[in-house]
């Protein structure tokens, strides 16, 4: 095994409000069911008025996948805009107290700390409304050239390009990690997310990212296929790597030097699929920064997934 | 059965910080297992770095009993100091979207919201740091006459006399609820408090208190008698109503005008067993405040209690 190198996330730093709903107040609150939706302060005010009583913790997708790698002795770091409140130093506490770097000193005016509001419906899916706040300030100026020069892996989440300068920031860490010789990772986020973008995150798979995450409906997305099987054909002829996840289906890890295909690995009951993606994206880079081969790192993404499955959250309570 | 009459707490308003710990870190913090221990503002920072990821949820002990009170279908208000940032407004936010009359404004100067820091060791046992912040701020000054005069009980903990003008608020509130016709109850809170305050617990049970709520442990500390059942023997004497939680052994309603014993209801498996006893509070309180017999009233408090300690967490899960 090699001496792992450093992933850096660069996301959306959100902490999660989570709390059950009744059909009739989620359609109240308008959000279609299962649904990740941007809302405005003033829409996050009324909603959180219509939510009951709620349970906060740290969150944000990429964000998710860099405090679970940290959990499994990973090395990490992260940059990601937070106010200077209480939900800020949340959020940096709990990715700290895991051993990740946080590059990022809390942003002492604007808007406040981001926060999903998630509301948990009787079936157990999950709506997803989700206020930037001091996320919008990403810019350029946040992406530290020395935090990136320390990095094997650039992990950026497509969530970002949401964001005014975010972007702009993106290109300036994809710049930065290619004259300093780390690789660039992308998540793609959600489908929607692709149709928000999908030009932006093509120019960027060609030119600048090494290694594409991504599920089933958004590799569908953004390489327009009909199928799954159509996207997996389109990805045998490119250079960039593609890890693409199925959930229950397993893997398929993929680019024109080859093919792995990996099952899920089976649990005996799902308590909360949130962040089985994410947390998947976990265990496959703590194998690829330590050196493993693809398939090994894989089979660590599908056992992490399913650790992460049987529990409340996305990230896996700590290991102690 | 009567229209129901309102329970108006008033108490600590904590927000509970929960985090796993393992038992170097817990004695890196100096906390003995299972202890609750008042601790500062630079004692909190301290703890607060050591501790690993955390989730944040409205807790403190009469304010658990007034949430699931009013989970319950019944009528209450709430009487306690936060600060005016976010775990304030989480506070309030979470007994509001119960239907709870939180009768106060967050104070806008001063300590932050109270926290209580919640070590979680691997064999499932609690140690609880908590910071006052914000509820040291409690003073005659915020015991409202006109929601006193709305209440049918006026529920106070052992607790709010640790804050300097806690002794003083809890005395206005007694006096109020004697003036306008409410009854008065009283929730020991653990036996140290009890130490604490033993003669001034015992003053206004001889004079004030229509209703004790305390477990063994905080009953024969009161009475300073060698068993539980020295105890209920003296609560005999006393026109005072006792309600006594015996964890899995029930509960005991005793005065002298009679007593009822309750068995606790089995459980398959307890999950959680945090605020067991707020728990069966809000369910003897729900069948009381609707006009139940004691008995009945007993019977409720029994069953919910052993929903509470199924699942994770003092408060239960919102019914919907």
């Amino acid at each position: 095994m090699t001496s792992p190198v450093t992933v850096l996330g660069i996301s959306n730093a959100i902490v999660d409000v989570l709390a059950h709903v009744d059909d009739e107040t989620l359609a109240a609150i308008g959000a279609p069911k299962g649904s990740m939706t941007l809302i405005d302060q003033e829409q996050a005010e009324k909603i959180y008025a219509l939510m009951g009583p709620a349970t906060e913790m740290s969150g944000g997708s990429v964000a998710n996948t860099i405090a679970n790698l940290a959990n499994l002795g990973g090395k990490s770091a992260y940059i990601g805009c937070v106010a200077d409140d209480q939900l800020g130093r949340i959020f940096v506490h709990d990715m700290q107290s895991l051993g990740v770097d946080v590059v990022l000193a809390p942003i002492d005016d604007g808007a406040p700390t981001a926060r999903s509001y998630i509301l948990i419906s009787p079936g157990g899916e999950r709506t997803m409304n989700t206020y930037l706040g001091a996320c919008m300030e990403l810019s350029p100026a946040h992406i530290s050239e020395s935090a990136i020069a320390g990095a094997g892996l650039v992990l950026l989440e497509g969530y970002i390009w949401d964001n005014p300068h975010g972007p702009a920031a993106a290109g300036e860490a994809m710049r930065l990690a290619q004259e300093n010789g780390a690789k660039v990772g992308l998540t793609l986020s959600d489908s929607y997310c692709v149709d928000r973008h999908r030009d932006a995150f093509a120019e960027a798979i060609e030119h600048r990212v090494q290694m594409v995450f991504a599920n089933e409906k958004e590799i569908i997305s953004l390489l327009g296929t009909d199928s799954f099987e159509d996207a997996v054909a389109k990805t045998r002829e490119l250079e960039t790597l593609f890890v693409l996840t199925r959930s229950e289906k397993g893997s398929v890890i993929v680019n024109n030097q080859g093919e792995v295909i990996q099952a899920a690995v089976p649990v005996a009951k799902v308590v909360d699929a949130t962040g089985a993606g994410d947390a998947y994206i976990a265990g496959f880079l703590y194998g690829w920064t330590t050196g493993l081969p693809l398939a090994e790192s894989a089979q660590l993404g599908s056992e992490y997934a399913a650790r992460v499955i049987q529990q409340v959250g996305p990230r896996l309570a700590k290991t102690i």
